[in-house]
C-alpha cells in the first residue's frame, strides 16, 4: 500500500533547487512520487512503504538543502 | 586582446541558476570567460573581441533568465 509523508525543506528558491530534492528523494528505495511545492518547501513523498525519515534527511542533503521538521 | 563585458541579470536565486546562465553563455563563440555575482545579478564575459549584445541576451534567456541592462 502507499504511503506519503510530507517534510519541510528549506533553502529552495527555483526550479533548479526543486529538480535537485526531487532527484535525491527519488533515489530511495521504494519511492513513487515525489512533489514539491517551492513557495512554502513542502515535499510530499510517497513510496511503497514507510521511508526512514534519516534516509530522506540525508538525501535532501545530498542535494544542498536541509529537512527542517 | 581580450575585453570585457557586464551585464545585469535578473531571476538568479541560487547556484544552479549561475551555472545554468554560465554554461550558456561559455557556448558563445570567443567567450573565455564568465563571472557571476548572484547578490547583484552582474555577469561579466570576458571574450576574444567585443561581443554581440543581443547574442548574449539570446543566450541569457535561452538558460531561462533575462538581461535587464
Amino acid at each position: 500500500m502507499a504511503t506519503t509523508a510530507t517534510y519541510t525543506v528549506s533553502g529552495m528558491t527555483c526550479g533548479h533547487c526543486v529538480n535537485a530534492v526531487t532527484s535525491e528523494i527519488s533515489q530511495l528505495d521504494g519511492v513513487t512520487d515525489v512533489n514539491v511545492d517551492l513557495s512554502t518547501g513542502a515535499v510530499t513523498v510517497t513510496s511503497d512503504a514507510p521511508l526512514d525519515d534519516a534516509a530522506v534527511a540525508a538525501a535532501v542533503d545530498e542535494a544542498g538543502y536541509e529537512v527542517v521538521k
